[in-house]
């Protein structure tokens, strides 16, 4: 139901916002949700070309009835869990709603005093993360990572069968625009009789998509694979940001920990999954060869529309092209139909075993590699763990990142007869670490 | 500071509570906190003896002045956040108030009116998790598991560097005596050409203990060795639940995922780091071959007593035990001494990368075993992977945890001129998976 496409995708609905059905990411047809603050208390909101709605503004105003109107009011306080609690039929009133008033010229007197500027505003975190998980269904970057390691088998036997997936930090999630303080950390080169602490040498960034969990379940219980979908309130874009020579010497035999765990940055919004409707695809087929899923994690509308048609770039501005007043330079552009499991089947999985999901609870789809080298998804991939380091329009060479870098995720859903959308920088800049 | 000894545990000191002077784990010189409800909301409590004393109540009854007070205004919500958020010099004005409370007798008119009968009180988890973090410090379990892998090296190279831990499940941490329902899973037989869907056949237990996290670090800062203690604020015991047939399929290369985090069992009591103060002592020497600690995890004053003097027990009763009214078995006995790294060494590494630590995060130490076969922390190893079946007293064996069985881990703080104390049990029941 909350996939479901209606009069809010209407790519011939238009708003009275001024420069809104131009904005290449906030059109009317998107609607995302956040929480912002403009000197009083941080709210929910929606973005709309560049301003943001008020939605406590909004759920005093009378305006709103039935479901919306409760929607609303869960969206009044500093978080969006108690909106994502309600599940997505309150959540699609809303939308509905809204995209009446702010299609309707007539609403425009009563509705455009709870517009603010953006550019006014702070942005926060939409939600407290209860936990953050990170899956590893970029079979791309699982396999670009496992021929570091294993050049004839660089897939381990499980990936076909498991979306793999671990614990990540929700203490540090953070939303676009924190700065990332350069990690210190153990590390160990190949020849060293033992390991040093110093700042990463190895700061990487990685393209995910991050995953709102609206409902959840309970203990002991598990989400079927057909009802999955559900559960899911909505995307971001999400930089796991990894030092990966940490990494390398912490990692056996639990995982990623303190290479991971000290910035994870998403973008502000939460473009719904009802905006998202009329970007689903199929799921691409799985070569001949490969498993059929097992049939927890196996739904035939899920395999025919499970899928996302998000182009996703990464895009650096170095200090140096800064000071030349260059435009920031395209490391990466991938999609998010590069994922050998969809957002369904990660849902599933997690729950498979009776683990509650709670809303606000924010899964990684993991690094979404492209197969080829322009739509690798890390610096890691890009430059072949520093091998073959990428050369600047500045003349600079970056292996990996370097103090000042900034680094920013983009990302764009489009689908023919349909207006596109956006979903918001998730951008980052490096400062130096503050000791060792 | 938190870790000095003062009066509070003067083994003289006795309570007009009934029965407090000879209650095996909670006389006066514990009084551990935790949250408990009777019918009202849930509140901050601590235990007296068999009886607990209402922190709430004692908030408004005018009996507390100062830092004390404070503590337990922040005590009385349903959570513990708040207290643990203040650090430990309200938490130890708190302690040395209500001991003196407790130990009075003019007090006890006054006092025992906000005393309850813990018989007759539901315990809940005593704070909100944000993160749960499980560490792997047991250095004979690391080893013993390792074998299973790597007989002639058995503890990979970065042991005895890091104190390496992962994420847990924070969502899925219960008090004790919630029941543990079989989880299903992939599981995999070494010669299957794939794996299946079903509930796990290698159930298993974890013996650890929890740690709590009061006065965190902000993001980007680092936690010095020299005063990681004292963000500690108490001790649980911890049982990480684990289904080692899911765990062998899906840990590489990430680590556990769903092998532990449908359930995760602490015992409803923080005994405080301030009760703990007398049982510190001095963390075992390492071999001589062993490397010294990197300088950010090395303080003399931790090595000399950053160690606890905690014996550790797991008893077992089966249905057919219980049926016969057969007291529990008892499958091992460890201490908290056979950690390799120090709870403060495991605090500092976790913030040395600038993670954000929060008050009310929980930190796991890892499968506590003791060196030889009497002391093992799981029945992975008690049994060699199912290998040597434990014989009960019915006749029955176990290789791993089957539908109905009960374990309990109890711990006992003691040391010489002082009075000994516990945590309460850490219990769960394993009730039959719901369907595969």
């Amino acid at each position: 139901m909350s996939w479901t496409i209606d009069e809010t995708h209407d790519p011939a609905r238009t708003s009275w916002v001024p420069g809104a059905d131009d904005h290449p990411e906030f059109p009317i047809q998107n609607l995302p949700l956040g929480i912002f603050s403009d000197g009083q208390a941080p709210r929910g909101g929606i973005a709309i070309g560049d301003r943001i709605l008020d939605l406590a503004a909004l759920a005093e105003s009378g305006l709103l009835v039935g479901e919306a109107q409760q929607a609303a009011v869960a969206a009044s306080g500093p978080t969006l869990n108690p909106l994502l609690a309600l599940g997505a039929r309150p959540r699609r009133a809303l939308r509905r709603a809204v995209s009446a008033l702010l299609s309707e010229p007539a609403r425009e007197d009563a509705v455009s005093r709870w517009l603010y500027p953006a550019a006014a505003c702070t942005l926060h975190l939409p939600a407290a993360v209860g936990d953050y998980t990170d899956f590893y269904v970029g079979i791309h970057h699982a396999t670009n990572v496992g021929k570091v390691f294993r050049p004839d088998n660089p897939l381990l036997p499980n990936y076909k069968y498991v979306p793999i997936g671990y614990h990540g930090r929700a203490s540090s999630v953070r939303v676009s625009g924190t700065p990332l303080v350069r990690p210190c950390g153990q590390l160990k080169a190949a020849d060293a009789a033992a390991p040093v602490r110093a700042p990463t040498r190895r700061l990487d960034f990685e393209l995910e998509m991050g995953v709102w969990i609206g409902t959840g379940n309970g203990l002991g219980e598990t989400i079927p694979i057909g009802s999955a979908a559900e559960h899911v309130a909505g995307l971001s874009l999400l930089n796991d940001w990894s030092a990966r020579d940490i990494q390398a010497w912490e990692y056996q035999p639990l995982g990623p920990f303190l290479a991971k765990n000290f910035l994870t940055t998403v973008s502000p919004w939460i473009v719904t999954a009802e905006a998202l409707a009329p970007f689903r695809t199929a799921q691409p087929a799985r070569p001949a060869d490969d498993p059929v899923p097992l049939p927890y994690l196996l739904d035939a509308n899920d395999q025919a529309e499970g899928a996302l048609a998000i182009t996703l770039d990464v895009t650096l501005t170095t200090p140096a092209m800064r000071a030349a007043g260059m435009a920031p330079v395209r490391l990466s552009r991938s999609a998010a139909t590069h994922m050998y499991w969809t957002i369904a089947q990660m849902v599933a999985h997690h729950a498979s075993n009776g683990c509650d999901l709670r809303p606000g609870d924010l899964l990684g789809t993991g690094t979404i590699s492209a197969p080829t080298h322009e739509g690798f998804g890390s610096l890691l991939e890009l430059t072949r763990a520093g091998a073959e380091p990428i050369a600047l329009p500045t003349g600079e060479v970056r292996s990996f990142l370097e103090d000042g870098d900034e680094l920013t995720l983009a990302g764009r859903a489009e689908a023919p007869g349909y207006r596109a959308i956006g979903f918001g920088p998730c951008t980052g800049i490096v400062l130096p670490a503050i000791s060792a």
